[in-house]
């Protein structure tokens, strides 16, 4: 199959279309050092929308002559573009919302890696400060409203789904639309997809012209993720763990679909979260819900969290299956509640300041081999510690099998070896399993090779 | 099964807010007169959008005691609803959508009723005073923008399609919404609610925030079509003939999806106005389209208008096969050359004032059974006379199978007389088989009973 | 002094940009027939503002060869417009508020005559169709809006003051703009022009940026009050009486700065209406205020009042002196009164309907010179029936005065005759003579002739 | 006289309203430390608008318990202000223009101070430094805006002025409005006050509702030049260099009216960079203008330039006497040359790139009694390094007469000693001497005693 490409120019709008000449002079020099290949990634992941593919490593490989560059005008910026995906075009002009998704990308990764990552002045190393960072990241992307009530829904779930599956996340999305909730989901196809298109639809239906579809992302799963261009505020996190932070910290709710290791990653992030003695009774709605065949996904879920993170995990999420109305309907009290929380402390509505994240959950989790293996995954430790470290494992999972960098270590070095006790590698061996079996691990018709090993 | 209901009050916005206290009891009267049956009705099918009934009979018989009227206040009016679709509802809150449409019925049932049709003032028996009177309607309702370019593609198509045609007719408002196109249709589903949802997806994503999604609708057919709540800007036009020709002098250019009886009452109105001497040299971009599987039904639809009308009927559109891009483009360069015609004569965007519309082609067709048995179905007329009695045919057709005073008619009389010269009654009898054997009669799962006969 | 003039053609913005062939052929004709000479005037002396004159009979000289006619296009119509007064225009082309003021006038005076003056089915005999056709001209020129809270504050006053009341007057229309209150006038210079300017600034300083200058004028006084381009709602009402009610039933309240005849006419106008039994309890913010030099007008109106109308009518205003933030603070109390008025008996915000004006108020009164010596003046009629006629007395002297007609006919027959009781004829006599020895009945500098005479 | 005072506190909009916990924290660090006087002081020179206050000295003394500090919510941030100035508030809330000025002083004085002034890594010894920093304050304070055609016409002349002037400036601000031309100034009353109320009523006139009224100030200026409300952006530049900076590359013309020293400063400076020869090319309107009162004044300028900078200097201006009209219309012919420049050369409209400004202009001069004396007045040097030492020299005179310290220096070390050539000192002495002579050093009706001498 041959892949057409186009080559153009586009101009900024919004705040990289005022630079002054030393920015303009360092965006240039920042995006040809180390972080060209990033910049360059992302911005090929951003111009692929709508295709199938869910494989980083393959789309690089398919478009090996793409290449982006900052061009200097006297009056600012311009990107410079040469053989991009041809679907990104409509007859040869770039399509609105992937244009703005271009420049998102280079704001994040350019702009923001300059003033916050490579920030001499800037100390990364406190709990406090991550979350500054995080705060800065987001407010720079213009996604921090004030004056607005709390509505914005974080969307979980996998990319990889069934179609009723994905038809589910749709209605879903519909049902909260219609209730004027807003979405924000990880981007890419399936469970991060469906709720926006449903919203999209309701919102049009209730005459909600400002819908806000809320994309987070980050460098490493962007490419198996493409934005949809529905998303009107694309924000790239330089990592997961901030990823997961954004998430948390400007979403007012969660409602989490069926999904596969990523999904179980996401949900013992939260979990691990909510069960810090510091949030005991900060009020979070949390709903796993799926169409009748997801049942036995949420029930294996939720046997595990039993197993391993006891009942007082289980407390903090409602399961509802086949029931969509439901959904937005809980969802809709959760977040009055919410509100009632924050306006009685004067907590800001845009940003969950009182939400304490422990140190644990922001620092970067490497899945190197050797990290992996020594991952602490035992009961000799406190509840929200526990579910780090049971994060982290499925964060490697996930990397060994969707990320350009997890699959090539995979490639070289062998799969990942989990090991622990008993009592959490049995439950955790049989929830990968029925992953694999039900088929959640790769997107439908291809064969899963697993990328990691249970050592009991 | 047991219909839920709903009981409410609502208020209006818009041109209803500001009533003086003559209009008001002016409403009152109107309202509560012979016109309450055809206001209630049509309320009713507002109300009842989503669901997916398309037989205005069993609508009514299922939702008996629903009723509507207008209640009096010092400031102003409100509407008293009674046993109303639950659907129309979420958590007890009309759909705002919902909500400005059951103030369109209000305005153009009642309102416009008392403005136009009851006037003494207004004489409609001359073609300017109808087009002054479509004028008038189409203005009071809003719709009328000036300082726009043109760019309100009207789709045609039937109600009851197949899932694949359907899919084609979203894909087709993809691409037109890609390239900032609006879209008009006569509401309800199928080929006129797929063209809306494909556009506002792509509207979303080129971030056009004020798409127009204008559905056209009359008393007669909206209870099985009732308007999907997208559908921003709702008119009920009095009559069959007056929707029509609100389709083409507001619309900039014509697609047209299989679709069945309807659907080629539409091609022969539209045909037959291109084919007056008048307007031989106007342009307005006429499109055939449809996947695959549609080739068949217009190639027939192609043989029937040359074997009628002839070649010089044949040249006003194009036939595009599975090609929604091409549909697209073509559109776009057929409004722009709109756009150069109507410059150069000075002619207004919003409204083709210079398109000449015959008589014969804004007269209402009472389909009874005298009427149908004495149309004149030869060729010793001029083709676009030949075109408007072919137009009255299938008008006739639609009626007995859809609308709720054609069904009762059937019932009674039995079915309708089709005669004429053979030329051209083996050629209508050949497509209307087909368009029987081809399931574009009725609603899949439902076996169709004739309400014609041809008699050659 | 040789008087610049200018030639151009604007197209309309707004209601008259849509326009059906019917319209556009009908206002062709109206606008030529037996309506041209008072469209013409009007439109001159929209066109003149910014000039000192207020005479509209030496404006109607100086620009002999000015002429405006009607133009059809295929699109709708244009204005063309010969020897236009220069000071419309900034470098050749008409200033935004005339250009919208221009086609006020062909709203209010060739539009609105057709659809309501003209219209066989208005029938204006009954004091509600009168109220009727003052709200559909209102509703007609857009300024009844809902949704927003009563905050409309009618200044009336003199147009011939001095710099200290005129300042006076900027100062209060400052105080009142500071508190978010809109601003309505007769338009002209003098008091209607000073509480705009200095509302204008006050709006700025508070950020307001849809702060409203509503001018209500009629084809009589628009000569001699040729209406400020600050004002961005201007409606030209038929006559002296729809424009007096077109002001108490949009105001929430009114402030009177001192004046001369003309102000005593509106006094007794307003204070006829509140006199009336079935306006006892409605509550109606009516302040009379200007400078310290003013002092001795309001006294002698004061007293005036007491001795014709009685202490009953003294009770329904407020006199204060000097102070602008405290006419401010109580026109913003009574507003708030208003408010919870209209909220409790569900009366509109935007329209007093609740006011009950009597048909003397409403009938137009021609100040012929046997009209004015049949006026009752005595006691011996209720007191709102005196007020009435005594509100004619002074409508006639300011014909007499300023307007056209008026002053040709005092050439023409000599000055008015007034008579009545001596106890009505001597503090009447005294008030005029006042109002002469304080030059307040001609623009300073100018010989005062009175136009009447008092026969006591 | 009592000055009566206010107690409050009140919350940000824009972007101080989304606030980092490590901000808020380094705010209210700052706030409280060195520049708590500075940031006191300029809060109580806006809070003290509209008063007749020239006098930086005398505001601070009369408030002397004025108290303003930033309190810490979880939410973000609000001042709590105490003993404020009455005439800032409207019935106890202040105005919303003094509103937004105040948190225009804190994101200035304190904001700005923190990320530019004091942070290491920003290093302004270079020129294309002090730029940069010019740029970052102006974009932060969101005053640059793209995508906006030049229309931005500064406004230099005195405070200090007599009536006829004032009104002259005011007439001249009004021709720019009605042109569609926004207004800068740098804030207070006079000539900075004049053109901004002229414009706004202008801008009225045209229905343009975004007119922008642009003051730029500094913390020695602000106390005697209060902003007056009408400003709708409102900068404090961190010294008089950066202030003439922001001035020249955000304005596309300037014009200047009568005023004493710190206009004379004001010309010397932007003379002295258009002589520059790199700017040789630039096309930079700029008109003297003044009613016939002040021909005399200009014509003493221009004697002054004339005899010092020579006529190459004199080329660069034109001077109009007395025809409002006229000066709109120059600007608005300059301002199109400046566009069609920028055009060619692809620079922005927001901000001059391309204006070369010497360091010489950039570098912050104090005006000590050293530096007075030891400034370089002879012809042995280029014509705009004369400019700049010229213009150092009226500086510490505007220093002398009316900022706090300056006055505070010349009461403890008496005036300063000015020095150099007798062919730049004579007509130095004869322009200040007229300038005495025409009461234009000091608001009317106070004796000026020099706080300078000229030594020949």
């Amino acid at each position: 199959m041959q892949n057409y490409v186009v080559d153009t120019q586009i101009s900024p709008e919004g705040r990289l279309e005022i630079l002054s000449k030393a920015e303009v002079a360092r965006l240039l020099d920042t995006s040809q050092g180390g972080l060209y290949s990033m910049f360059r990634n992302c911005s090929l992941a951003v111009l692929n929308c709508g295709s199938p593919l869910d494989d980083g490593k393959e789309l690089l490989e398919r478009y090996k002559s793409f290449e982006i560059s900052i061009i200097q005008r006297e009056r600012g910026i311009k990107l410079d573009i040469k053989s991009a995906p041809a679907n990104a075009f409509v007859d040869g002009k770039m399509i609105k919302g992937i244009h703005e998704h271009l420049f998102a990308v280079l704001r994040d990764v350019v702009f923001v890696n300059d003033e916050i990552m490579d920030n001499p002045n800037v100390d990364l190393s406190s709990s406090e400060a991550v979350t500054d960072a995080v705060f800065h990241i987001l407010r720079n992307a213009g996604v921090l409203k004030p004056m607005t009530n709390p509505n914005l829904v974080v969307c979980w779930g996998g990319h990889s789904i069934s179609r009723e599956e994905y038809d589910y996340t749709k209605k879903v999305g519909y049902e909260l639309g219609l209730r004027a909730l807003d979405i924000c989901t990880g981007c890419g196809p399936g469970a991060m997809k469906g709720p926006m298109k449903g919203a999209a639809i309701a919102h049009s239906k209730q005459r909600i012209a400002n819908g806000r579809y809320l994309g987070l992302t980050e460098p490493g799963i962007i490419a198996a993720e493409s934005p949809n261009p529905i998303v009107n505020d694309l924000v790239i996190m330089p990592d997961i763990e901030k990823r997961l932070e954004a998430f948390v910290r400007t979403g007012h709710g969660i409602v989490v679909f069926p999904g596969g290791a990523g999904t179980a990653e996401e949900i013992l992030y939260i979990l691990g979260i909510l069960l810090h003695p510091d949030n005991a009774t900060l009020p979070f709605p949390l709903i796993f819900t799926g169409p009748e065949s997801a049942r036995e996904y949420f029930t294996q879920i939720d046997q595990f969290i039993g197993l391993t993170l006891g009942p007082q995990a289980q407390q903090r999420y409602k399961i509802i299956i086949d029931d969509p109305a439901q959904v937005a309907q809980e969802m809709l009290a959760g977040i009055k509640e919410v509100r009632e929380f924050r306006k009685s402390r004067s907590d800001a509505y845009y940003f969950n300041w009182l939400l304490k994240i422990d140190q644990e959950f922001q620092r970067p989790f490497r899945p190197t081999h050797e990290n992996m293996r020594n991952l602490r995954l035992d009961k000799n430790q406190e509840t929200h510690q526990l579910a780090a470290n049971l994060r982290r494992a499925f964060s490697g999972v996930v990397a060994g099998n969707v990320k350009d960098q997890g699959i090539r270590a995979i490639e070289e070095h062998g799969v990942f070896e989990i090991r622990g006790d008993r009592s959490i590698m049995e439950p955790m061996d049989a929830l990968l399993a029925s992953f694999v079996a039900q088929h959640r691990m790769k997107l439908p018709g291809k064969q899963y090779n697993p990328c990691y090993r249970i050592v009991k």
